[in-house]
């Protein structure tokens, strides 16, 4: 079956299953796109996910120039749907921002945005944007402590040779992805050189540079690529020129500037170090949530008093977790590297120890409302509401209502889930209810809060449905509830909000 | 000679001295200057140092109503001359805050502003201040690893029991100083009722609450006190509302809206995580900055790139450590908390940790500077452009240049000081020299920037006299220089920037 199954990929959108290729021939496909646009300047963008589909969109509605875009996956079950769907006219990235939908329709019009997995569309580039994924495999106890982590470069060198084996020497490679400081240049650069070689072709004329996105999920999606600031290096300043020239020709620099930074090294630093920076903020604020806990203070109205001052307005709030695709490795990229690229002692203990404590998160808070059922926990009926790992977005990756899910299955509890962005949970293979007063018509022994959508906010028609629930325990672990509506449901049933003690 | 010296107090701004009294008695002195203030209200104000003598001049200047203050504090060696100069017209903090000076003047003119020894002013009081000091100690190894910390209460708690023996029943008591969470209500509560009770008196009448101040030092002393948000509770409804009713006079809450929180541990908890935060946030960085080095990037670049971010902001950079009164002790303070006041079992590792790598930060300046210099360090004549803890305000409390300084010493280097805000630098009895001019006509071999004042900053004229200095060594301890002062700086010296690694 499973051998099978591995030879079509199927979109999660509309479930359509694509034979995968036979052959990696799709010459003629390509051929016949750029035949459409003579003169035109190819932008091939290498990785057709959440960033480089999108990235693919934005290069080719360009501010300033008219670009032909070819975008570029494998033709394996995980990917090959999306370059089918493209194709088709669907695009693979479900999304609330509308920009998404009209863009999309201006590439089908103009047919300026084509799909393949064929490395010969290299061959025409005049640009290649690196945008595939580079992960870090983390080892945990099955306390979730983190024990050990890892990063496999194998399929990130063997795309990098990809481009090598086809590019032209003067093609301009601009990575993307989130990768190690020091990638670029002790990885990327050898590569491509080493290509080159090999094919006796000259290395002088390459150009290579990094920048990174700084992409949100939600409704901002396009402009948080399109209309938003940006980072970018080159190898040496000859690249640096061109990676600038692009990126004006695609990003509003006129009112977000560009920022150069002196190296490679130093823009692949920033972008890991952005999301260090939050993810060690998050953990920060756990330790004293457990004493607000202690002390009978409501960590909430702590850090809305605390968020007056200018200086602290982005101090971060407890939570059941930390999710998402960033968060959750980029503090291990940059002291991965500092071991393994730059030959330090130690990694950089502060930032490991952040993903740690925050890995933890959806432990802590599957404990406590263990430790609120002595002995009958097992078939207690429980609603999640809310899978993804953040507001009002359908985003699910590494989302921490995950391990919270895991522990409650384990104990045997009988779980239903809500929530208004997620139709289909990919990771736990589950189904997932839009209709929440259809589902409050069932009887729930315990109903949790596990992500911070707006639906769940100060809804007052939510409070009355959950008021007629038998629900003994409400458990909101993000801290939606005001203080009125805790006290309104205090009154038929147990509530427990983490961070916020009883005096 | 020591018994003679503690007999009198002096000031280290006019440098007179002040036998201290032989008797506690001061009651013709306090009713003479009440006897000009019939009808208005006594707020008494406990503790005469950087905050509470301060706070004295912004209640004497309020907005809404006319206070007669009175600021007390204690008659010995290092608190007498606060009382002296502030009754002989000399204000006992020295700010560049042109408001002080106004302020000061005014109470002149309206003689609403005395200060005394004798806590027979607390029984005339309708409202005292609590704005003492409550120190943490720290014990540490001989590398700077903080190993061990305590706090000392009986001070504290004799302060408060001083209260307790002379207050009105119905007076109100406002704690501002920064105290572990829990400190009102297990420990300043309790006091106040047993004296009262001692006393024979009812304790329903009291009221008690806490609200901290966010002064900074510098240009705007005054208004970080008066125009700044200001978050406030009370151990009961009663008691914040008078404190609500208190602070709508002194603050300025229409532009400045005061926060009530649930109770004063929830306030206590604020200020000490407000501190906590920024704490943390530097210490976070400074294993970024060396990777920073290690990767030839420079992390200022980096920092600068990020900040363009509204969500980052106020990312900190690195320098040589962490100084002042507050950033170095508060995340202990809800540490000890935790431990002793809420029966945790551990705690708060993170915030610990931050304070112990701040501490430590010093000695990696001097340990990197040391390394240049196999041979031959003792007797090298180094000039520090910096003593205090913050560009361009004269506070040294707790300075980091301090742990650099010893080193030096130690190692037998001859040391010059300069800073533009630092006559005498206390904490090592030693004078600074203000004239930089003057001091770079002497040779150094060493010239290290330890404060990041206005003065060393893109400063053109210092360039040109430090490029005709033999000093071998400019080390920028704190990232003042720019790029362009780097490079033609090192075309004559050895310049080292921490944070900035070369490729």
């Amino acid at each position: 079956m499973e051998a099978a199954t591995q030879q079509i990929s199927r979109s999660p959108i509309t479930r359509k299953e694509y034979p995968l290729p036979l052959s990696m021939n799709d010459q003629e496909g390509i051929d016949q796109f750029l035949a459409h646009h003579p003169g035109k300047k190819v932008v091939v963008v290498q990785g057709m996910g959440f960033v480089g589909s999108v990235m693919g969109l934005v290069v080719a509605n360009a501010l300033t120039e008219e670009y032909a875009v070819i975008g570029i996956d494998l033709p394996d079950a995980s990917s090959y749907w999306k370059i089918c769907s493209i194709n088709e006219g669907i695009f693979p990235v479900l999304a609330s921002d509308p920009k998404i939908g009209e863009y999309y329709t201006k590439t089908r019009e103009k047919k300026n945005y084509y799909a393949t997995h064929d490395p010969y569309a290299y061959s025409l580039a005049d640009v290649i944007i690196v945008d595939i994924n580079l992960d870090v495999r983390k080892k945990a106890s099955s306390k979730k402590e983190l024990e050990d982590y890892s990063i496999d470069l194998t399929p990130f060198k063997k795309a990098v040779e990809s481009i090598g084996q086809y590019c032209r020497p003067d093609v301009l490679v601009l990575v993307e992805t989130t990768v190690p400081p020091g990638t670029t240049q002790k990885l990327v650069k050898p590569i491509l050189d080493d290509c080159l070689s090999k094919r006796k072709l000259a290395k002088g004329e390459l150009k290579l540079g990094h920048s990174y996105e700084r992409v949100m999920p939600g409704t901002r999606y396009v402009d948080s690529i399109q209309n938003f600031y940006r980072v970018y290096s080159g190898i040496d300043e000859r690249s640096a020129d061109a990676v600038e020239k692009f990126l004006r020709t695609v990003i509003r620099t006129d009112e977000y500037p560009l920022t150069r930074l002196g190296n490679t090294n130093a823009t692949e630093m920033a972008k890991v170090l952005e999301n260090s920076f939050r993810a060690m903020n998050i953990a920060f604020m756990v330790e004293w949530s457990r004493l607000a806990e202690e002390a009978g203070v409501d960590i909430y109205d702590v850090v809305n008093a605390i968020r007056m001052r200018p200086t602290h307005q982005n101090i971060m709030l407890p939570g059941l977790g930390v999710g998402g695709y960033c968060l959750t490795k980029d503090p291990l990229m940059a002291s991965w590297a500092r071991v393994n690229l730059f030959g330090g002692e130690e990694g950089l203990q502060q930032s490991e120890k952040g993903v740690q404590i925050n890995d933890k998160m959806p432990l802590y808070a599957f404990e406590y409302l263990r430790s609120q059922y002595n002995r009958s926990f097992a078939g207690k009926r429980v609603l999640l509401l809310g899978v993804s790992y953040l507001n009002d977005v359908g985003d699910t990756r590494y989302s921490p209502v995950e391990g919270f899910y895991d522990w409650l299955e384990v104990e045997g509890c009988d779980i239903s889930l809500h929530d208004p962005h997620v139709l289909y949970w990919e990771e736990k293979d589950a189904w997932v209810n839009q209709d929440l007063d259809e589902l409050l018509k069932k009887d729930f022994d315990i109903i949790a809060i596990t992500t911070g959508h707006r639906e769940y906010r100060t809804n007052g028609g939510l409070i009355e449905k959950l008021m007629r629930q038998p629900a003994n325990f409400i458990y909101d672990t993000i801290g939606v509830l005001s203080n009125e509506e805790i006290e309104k449901l205090s009154s038929r049933h147990t509530v427990k909000v983490i961070g916020r003690g009883d005096l």
